[in-house]
């Protein structure tokens, strides 16, 4: 039996799966990041988490037989380095090097968007697709690419970074990154928390509580408030818009939408979809399945655990 | 040793030439295309150009493995069916068939920008690179992503249809597509023409001469009109724009511009890597080079011999 063991590395929560060849899930926990502690100290408790499961699954120990992991951040993959990862607070860390040590198997890293898109063309909506383009829309937009089962990361890491697209040339948001109107300021949960108060310091939308999330302002979508409906209609346009563009150039045979704000479900979808059907070419349209990411938060350590069954198979 | 034909349908010219492994020429020829006689006829002049180019070269027909094709139109690589090619006048046609039988060889045929993306990642400007982004730019603009070496045609032979892109969503033109303000209205030859003929009817452009050509706005912009320098350069940044759009999907390390417009030149690449860089995340400018296409006119026949090549490998 060979298993794997996935690692998703969270600002607060970090969860790990014992994961099969075949994709089961073997036993799944998680617990608290605490990156202040440093990486030594995280590495110790990944080591305690995989000695957990492996007691916990009943299996034999020497059956693992690499570490996989999910990190939000930028990393230098070649090397093995955390280069920043913002939210915890870590840069320039050997990662690969400390995490081996401490789980004494081969580890291999990879940004978080991509560990889910991994994970979502292995066994989520993207299975059984030749190339498989996956956005995550959350307080930001990532995305990953997966051609042939295999992560396409680009030469440098940054293929699929999707949430940079320049989408909105006249009157776009700035962006983290430094410039005006990404994909990421118009789409994502925090476009739609925006746009939403703005309009309610406008008296446009209800008083009656603050807009804290995207879900707030999907809930008066869904009462019917025409002011919100509108807002949640122009994110879901951009997204479909910036999807069109990457589309055209990847010609996937899957498009996943996975991310908090995917959780508006069907009636969001399709809002999207009908953007992406304008801006993107009839046959790119044709081949394109589009739907919702299946797997949830365990995208994460499943597709984690996908790219240390990669790192094995490539050494 | 072994030996490739490559042929390069055009709508006029159909270029042929005979390719070792390593990519050099050891014959070359062209001939008219005259599509209207058809498809067998055509097949015909092809195996007559192939043994003529054998005997030139003195080589031994039997080394000659495979051929490849390249085709300005629509294709069904999957079936070896031509669907359309508007400037041809064909409807699909078996062409792989009836090749393969009138030449009794292998074939393999692809778009005419993917060949052409795909012998300038071979042995042109792209050659040494991961991952290579490749823009046609003359009346239309094309693409074509060339991956690990080899041609990355997406799930149905879409992908890198660059000039499909909508970069221009306030404004643009309409596309032979039906869609507006798409890549290939904004960057074109044609739009540079559309542009300054404009310019040229409102007065603000000299009226000693009808614009002709691309050329014919180059030349006044090298002669320092203002006005014409306006034309080349909006039509440059939005190809910078389109190019930065794909790069961040692809994350290449060759960004290689061919076709007629290329030939401006340097000065003209420059304004086109100003918009990109505008565009791009910095991490996808540091990765990519950015470079004029080297094979000139012979990247379709060069593409198409190492299609040819890799065709025979699958077999």
């Amino acid at each position: 039996m060979k298993l794997y063991f996935g690692v998703d590395i969270g600002g607060t929560q970090t969860k790990t799966a014992l994961v099969s060849e075949q994709g089961e899930i073997l036993d799944k926990r998680s617990f608290a990041t605490a990156a202040e502690r440093g990486l030594d100290d995280f590495s110790r408790r990944v080591r305690a988490e995989l000695d957990l499961a492996v007691r916990a699954a009943g299996v034999d120990p020497a059956d693992v037989q690499a570490v996989g992991v999910g990190v939000p951040g930028f990393l230098d993959v070649e090397q093995g380095v955390l280069v920043e990862a913002v939210n915890l607070g870590w840069v320039n860390l050997p990662l690969v090097r400390v995490l081996a040590d401490a789980t004494g198997r081969p580890v291999a890293m990879e940004n978080d968007a991509n560990v889910a898109a991994l994970g979502e063309a292995w066994i989520g909506a993207g299975r059984g697709a030749k190339s498989v383009l996956c956005a995550t829309v959350g307080t930001g937009v990532g995305g990953g690419i997966v051609i042939g089962g295999r992560l396409y990361r680009g030469v440098n890491g940054m293929a699929g970074e999707i949430g940079h697209l320049t989408v909105r040339r006249e009157g776009g948001h700035r962006c983290n990154c430094g410039k005006l109107g990404c994909l990421e300021t118009e789409a994502s949960a925090s476009a739609i928390i925006r746009e939403a108060r703005r309009l309610q310091a406008e008296g446009k939308l209800p008083q009656d509580g603050p807009i804290d999330g995207a879900e707030d302002v999907f809930a008066l979508w869904r009462a019917g408030h025409a002011a919100a409906a509108g807002v949640v209609r122009e994110a879901a346009r951009w997204l479909g818009y910036g999807l069109a563009l990457c589309a055209i150039t990847l010609n996937p045979d899957a498009i996943v939408i996975g991310g908090g704000v995917s959780k508006a479900g069907e009636a969001w979808l399709a809002l999207v979809r009908e953007a992406f059907v304008e801006y993107a070419l009839p046959l790119v349209v044709e081949a394109a399945r589009f739907q919702l990411a299946e797997l949830g938060n365990d995208a994460g350590v499943i597709g984690a655990a996908r790219l240390a069954a990669h790192h094995v198979e490539s050494l």
